[in-house]
């Protein structure tokens, strides 16, 4: 037996204690979003500082300003013939949204056979703990097999993510020597479809904004004031439903500024792409308005976007109430390309809001920093090694794909630590992340947990021909 | 002394306990539109027929599938030579909305002295607890110096006006005996201005509905999908964006329907009443988009409308969040005028939803009844006594007034009961009702208590000259 064939077969052999632990990191509530979420953070930062730790990776808790990170490094005198490998994940979960519309509890994962999968359910379950515990338990598995550990081995686990990352520019700019390697593989990503890998090449920016307008006067009597006083929904309303014109193009002045038009080649070859029969992972896409002059693929992956993501104003019932709200309130977020910078598009954005609002009423704006789209090479021989490594375990080559999501670390990794990133994760559409009855299976895990295992092979293969 | 004078000066003598009686009312949280306030409801209902009894009013609580209503009368068998007066108040009141816009608590009151008045602050402090009270105080004072009432006494006190009286129109019908009367008081109204009383003639008809637009899948992740999937968020602000048209009016197909336009009479007599210096109590009109060709008074009270009073969807704070939501929600109120049927107005509503639907998404409607407009004859005996009562203890003539606001069983005691309407109150714009910090004071509870006993005067001295 081969040793690459060793450490399959101890991941393999290993796999209920794997997801028995996945289940305890997924049953704490991190919560980065929610004050009450702060006790989460804490317990799932300790506990993932004890793994790492007893895998041989000494691990500590760094404090920032915000959620702590995780940091660990394979001990002993750094190997200067091997690259140094970073990997990347996040422990924080989004918000549960509205409880009631789960069908199972978000945060009592528990394995159950459903449609020939074994399935668990829980915030967090898909985005991102199994993702990051893939490379654990391959890190694991390699070490308990090898003795070593492949490569001199980071790994940064953030507590921020689901909340934009506040703190890691700070903390990769203070801890650039530590954090100094050959390729940081950022393991938060979609797989192509469930029968096939991808490693995604381009991302999109990120910039999140709340609008809150507000009348010149407090709550009214709408009976009495509706017909002649500021209403601070319909002026928001006016001003949102007025943000795309007709052919699904965004109306902000300067809003495409700077982005160029699609390749032919990538659009040529995201065609290509398209054909796969579930696409969109049984999402509707039945009423949603494209921009004009695009295929959905190309609006998802590279074209800029607005969304409307939250919206409140006045009676939030139960019951009835005759009120003229005083203020009401939008969360937006646009999702930038290539061309468009964070803070451009959020002055834009606020022009246009101030230019509509009627005389009398005034608005406030809240939001901060932002990511710019990434276009990723390529041709990287991480990239190549790990491209290799899916196809053995999946049986399938890795596409290369773009999305609508946004990891805005990569960039802030290019630029300071100057490491080549290599994006690759196991999510599916399926998954519902960030939505009610978020789900993962075991099923997907111990292939992801396999792949990484045949990425540090094709890793060594290559440094040993290099 | 003339027995006026004694009874004039009996109330002033029991002030104070009646002002200490009507804080305790307003201490108690009968919200009727929320399940929380069913046992403010309870206690409020229990502490008026308390109270009216004591005054030798026998009252008794009377059930409904809703909440109960208090319904008194005077003893002794009916006088046919006298005519029956009928008052109505209504002893529930608004939610609260956000009790950090409140800086005093609303369940608190104490008077205070504040710029020149004795003011007190509350929910239902305006709206309508002072007003019920005002003729529960004149009564007892006129029976304490008479030994009896001024004519055959009903009282009646609803728990659910702020919730669109859904149980009224049944009990009024099955009650019909009981509540047989000359004149109906309607004691939940607005004044003129702080020093000129006003009577209501002309009340705009009322229909809430609740409009839920769903796309064709629950929440997703925006970054995915916010390119090509539906937002309901974004559906709804078009919806309600285009409501209106630039000039202000409806565009609900069939809307303005069987609307007659303001008699020339009328508006010369509402632009005289416009030349009121503080015509909107401080309400800030800047911005509000009032209908072509209507000034704001023919606006507020001759012209149908519709006002947004809520919406909510997607992420509601705190944290920011990249959701795509599966629904949107938004709560509308339509203000009608006379030619206008409510029934029709929400079916008129509801199509012109479901045309501006986009395919594959869905549609809920919630809401029920609703009421018509009223005029009401200015010629009525009634009036007029009450007027000159009116005027009699201002100094200044009652101002014959419309409003926007809706008393809807004004509509069902004329039809049913065939009893003239007289809807007076001693309401101000400023007064906040239905907002936070709602107030009221002491001197316009003892002038609108007084202003009772001189109507109660001046329709005796009617029934003696008939």
């Amino acid at each position: 037996m081969s040793r690459m064939d060793e450490v399959l077969r101890d991941i393999d052999g290993n796999f209920d204690t794997a997801v028995r632990k996945l289940l305890e990191l997924i049953a704490i509530p991190s919560i980065s979003s929610e004050p009450e979420g702060r006790d989460g953070i804490e317990r799932a930062a300790s506990w993932l500082k004890d793994e790492l730790s007893s895998i041989g990776l000494p691990a500590e808790i760094v404090p920032t300003s915000g959620h702590p990170l995780v940091l660990a490094r394979s001990s002993g005198a750094p190997n200067g013939a091997r690259p140094k490998l970073l990997f990347y994940g996040h422990y924080d979960v989004q918000p549960v949204g509205d409880p009631g519309q789960w069908t199972h509890a978000p945060f009592e994962p528990r394995v159950r056979e459903e449609e020939g999968l074994h399935r668990f359910y829980g915030r967090g379950a898909s985005d991102s703990k199994s993702q990051l515990w893939t490379f654990i338990e391959a890190l694991r598995a390699w070490k308990h097999i090898h003795g070593a550990f492949p490569a001199d081995i980071i790994v940064l686990l953030e507590g921020e993510e689901e909340c934009g990352s506040p703190s890691l520019p700070k903390f990769i700019e203070k801890h650039r020597d530590r954090l100094d390697c050959d390729v940081a593989f950022i393991c938060d990503a979609e797989m192509w479809s469930p029968a096939q890998p991808a490693i995604t090449t381009q991302l999109k920016g990120l910039v999140h904004e709340r609008v809150k307008v507000s009348a010149p006067n407090p709550d009214l009597h709408s009976g009495h004031y509706g017909a002649v006083a500021a209403n601070p929904i319909r002026i928001l309303s006016t001003i949102l439903a007025g943000l795309h014109d007709e052919e699904g193009r965004v109306t902000i002045d300067g809003f495409y500024d700077g982005v160029e038009e699609i390749p032919n080649v990538v659009r040529e070859q995201w065609r290509e792409l398209a054909k796969e029969p579930d696409l969109y992972g049984g999402v509707d896409l039945t009423g949603g308005i494209t921009e004009a002059g695009y295929s959905a693929l190309e609006a998802m992956w590279g074209r800029p976007t607005v969304d409307i993501n939250g919206i409140t104003g006045g009676n939030q019932g139960p019951g009835e109430r005759s009120v003229l709200p005083g203020s009401a309130t939008a969360r937006l977020s646009f999702r930038l390309v290539a061309g468009q910078s964070p803070e451009k598009i959020r002055q834009q954005f606020q022009r246009h809001v101030r230019f509509r609002l009627p005389p009398g009423c005034s608005v406030e704006f809240e939001g901060s920093g932002g990511s710019s789209a990434v276009v990723l090479s390529q041709h990287s021989p991480f990239l190549a090694a790990a491209a290799r490594g899916l196809q053995e375990e999946w049986g399938r080559p890795a596409i290369l794909r773009g999305t609508g999501g946004a990891i805005p670390l990569v960039q802030q990794f290019s630029d300071v630590l100057g490491a080549e990133c290599v994006v690759i994760g196991f999510i599916l559409p399926s998954d519902a992340i960030h939505a009610p009855d978020e789900r993962y299976d075991t099923e997907r895990l111990l292939k992801g947990a396999r792949s990484w295992v045949r990425i540090f092979g094709e890793i060594q293969n290559h440094a040993a021909a290099g």
